[in-house]
């Protein structure tokens, strides 16, 4: 947030600071055809613009507003023409157009999700017919201001679990302290991924950003699965660590992990062992651990606060 | 509902009808150790008891009642005793267990939601790291007088699309009508679906669960795939006529599905041609197809209304 | 559900039922402008119509289907002609529209959310600046065969809560049971009602269904606040009493009421004494209590459901 | 985020960088009891705290780890030691414990969801009876680095419209624009706002916390209200211009405003006219306008982003 704020009308104290706009939530299906099969990519893009816009504020005068109607027919057609070869692609070739079409535009994000789909295995012709598949959602911001590039990945709601391997003990005891030391219990966590890649040039070549979402996501499950954990501190970074060190197109990894509680249950007054077989997985509270992991040399630039609370 | 509605107290023209109690939504998480390699069944367990509860209702004595609170130990207690072979056979614990041990609670009704989890693939020591995977939702309800015994299971939140193949024209034009024929529209929808086993009998033999379950999935996105639909009921019928000629052991299904439109997008106003490529996802509203399909000579028993709207 | 399956095609065992389509959740807004004093009626409308509707499912001749489509533009068009004096009276005239003007449909059922604006109070001119207002949603569900008419009205998400004046002691105790005794606790629930007219017929009056729902509201407001309670279910149980005692235009209500634990903190630990003063408000799991209170003589109509919990 | 990234492992080009951690979503309630009349807050309280973490993250080591645990036992003794005054005063005193009493916390951020109650009117005795009110979500974050304090309050989720008075038109066309120009529509948003005190040091005195926020929602509601808008933007700046010249207590506004979209519906397919009485309330995609307002001469602190979209 480096904008400056716009000076203010004449008489009053206040002034205009960073702002944006843009139409969010396009929900758009792009189904291509190759003869009786058929690929689909299903997305929600959200687009936000800034620049020129002290006039929209302080006397309603829309001189330099694209509608945020025409940001969503733009998604639209650039889906026919451009196709969506990926939601980073697809982002990069929206953002480029607002800021180098629009003179008073000069930023633009653009904000993705995508769902995934797995073909429906049957005895029937063609290959057109899909099943919503995982719980996680895909991500992806571009940002462009005309010069670089900033395009950061991720995904959100990826739910994992070790049944065993984890451990809580050593901590800080205070006088508000309780909890009993752990030697074998559940870590699990909903993961709330963002990474952020070195690709800042159109003269540089572009990741291959669909073989690189894979990659990351099955190193993130590898290292959350190996890790014999002492925290789940330790296992977020060795989840970042291990994408670092693997995929050079990365750079910062930052996660927001809940810890999801499973607590064992007491049977002891039904006469009952509990062997570490029977949990009550609990809602709220839930711990919440957030940090980022990055690159030797390279900046920090992801927001802190993946969530709101 | 076939239950009397109890005698009003002295004076008030007010009587009972139906009612049932217990604890809802026990999140248990019960773990098997093999060894290294572990297996994880995770469920949300709703227990509703009826039975003598007049004197609760109309002066607030707890002498039938046994606790909401005990209902939770109860589920935690059985995971431990019993373990977890399928919901269906954990709600029969469960229910045979309220009916036949308290004497006032003639009636129990056990809500299951099974939650699916997949082993992470990877190169460490052990089996006991699981993803959250799929979309939908496994239910089964288990309802004992202690006589006879109803099963009905189901899934929710199970979304599927065929993205050519359907098809939807002569139907009825009246003053209100704009809708313009479909000749290639693209049929999606989440589907809800309760089925009915004809098991109601402990002298009968039960039916495997587990593999029902999995092959009544497997019928119903065959169906949906190969149906070349003219209208989302004909798609629904076919779903339903599968089973019930598949599965010997279920009686009746109930289908509420939500036409999740996908509306071709114009973009002619763009100088383009949308050849079925492009289309907008809408939310609401959507159309809404419920029906029962059931075995001749069996009775219509799944309620009508699986979602309130 | 007295519907007759219907006779299967040739060569299938397989029956049709119980069914029923419809557009769901048409998002009406209607303002009446009465010079610069704006008023709002903000409804969500379901439309479900039943009839002759075998051979839409069995071979997808859409001969007798009115589309999904026109039931949307019915609602718009009849916000405009008839206006919106009331969820119920929307509805009626929607309902009365389908089945009279639609041989083929011999049912209409048409459920209503109403979401409540109050106004804002400022120093402008004019009175069209409303804020959203209240937790609570109310809901009205018309259904019309030709003949006869049934109205239920209710509302959901409206959550109370008593600070003390209840109690819950005196009840079975069995091996699984733990809790101890309660003698001053808070009870909270968010309630979930439905109530039905006896209003079934054009020739009969119909009640003032804005005031009735303002009455209903109030009277289970000040029941829930004026009972001491040994017990939710005795709380629930005046909660309709009381409105079947004083709307002699109800004679039916349903009631589903997760009990919201409120669990006292134990500060002993920290050398605190906690006087009913600190609780954790949980979330899952929680009792559910639902129960039917109608009025002597009339039967029990409304389904023993209102949840999928 | 000016937190210098910690050294890596040896042979590891991984740094560690921003991290925080605590229990999220403490939901606690507070009674206080004035004789039969009893006084309420109900609060949702997040902890996030950050220092001397390297250990833990490179190698689990939780020597200077205070448990999670322990940061939920706290929320709850200060709840009866120092009670809750409002959400502010009680993260003051959570942010300052925190930090003060545990030598490796450098910061703690405490986050706080407000709910609100109004008192039920009855007939009965006491004044312990309470009905949630309102859509909107009160919120407050309190930071504290042992030194100076940044105290941001706001709200989410209050939702307003004005069903005239807003006009749309002189706006950038390009080749993707197809909007009409709108001289009279329904402005509605659903405003999501945080606010930063100017009070930041012990030795100041503190605002009136509860006066500041009614006070800071009455200028908001009222310059929706009084605003003729010629676009959402000049809205936004109304709102938050209004709070920063009117409480001086306040440095800076940002707000997240959601265009709701409520489109005039063609009747003319009926032979009907649509004299902006009849409208359809849409879901997504949403214009959504974002802008931070600001006192003279005071810096820009609160993040952009309020949402994930």
């Amino acid at each position: 947030m480096t904008v400056q704020p716009s000076p203010s009308r004449p008489g009053r104290p206040v002034l205009l600071g960073q702002n944006q706009y843009g139409k969010a939530e396009n929900r758009v299906v792009r189904i291509t055809r190759d003869g009786d099969t058929h690929h689909i990519k299903d997305l929600n893009v959200s687009v936000a613009l800034s620049g020129d816009m002290d006039d929209v504020h302080h006397c309603g005068s829309n001189a330099n507003v694209l509608p945020t109607d025409t940001t969503k027919n733009t998604v639209y057609a650039f889906a026919k023409e451009h196709g969506i070869a990926s939601a980073e692609q697809f982002g990069i070739h929206l953002a480029r157009h607002f800021v180098t079409s629009q003179e008073p535009i000069h930023r633009a994000r653009i904000r993705v999700e995508e769902y995934s789909w797995e073909r429906i295995e049957h005895h029937g012709r063609g290959a057109h017919s899909f099943v919503r598949a995982n719980q996680e959602t895909r991500l992806a911001q571009i940002t462009y201001d005309g010069t670089s590039w900033e395009v950061v990945s991720g995904l959100k709601d990826l739910v994992v679990m070790n049944s065993t391997d984890s451990e809580f003990h050593g901590f800080v005891k205070d006088k508000y302290t309780t909890l009993p030391e752990a030697h074998d219990r559940i870590l699990a966590t909903q993961v709330s991924a963002r990474w952020r890649f070195n690709w800042t040039d159109d003269a540089q070549q572009a990741p291959d950003w669909e073989t690189s979402y894979a990659e990351t996501r099955r190193h993130m499950l590898e290292a959350f699965a190996e890790t014999y954990s002492l925290s789940l501190q330790q296992t977020l970074y060795e989840m970042g660590a291990r994408i670092v060190e693997h995929r050079d197109e990365i750079d910062e990894v930052r996660f927001s992990l809940p810890n999801k509680h499973h607590f064992l249950v007491d049977l002891e007054p039904f006469g009952l062992k509990n062997d570490n077989e029977v949990y009550f997985a609990a809602d709220r509270p839930y711990g919440l651990i957030e940090a980022t992991v990055l690159r030797e040399g390279r900046p920090q630039l992801i927001p802190a606060d993946l969530t709101n609370l």
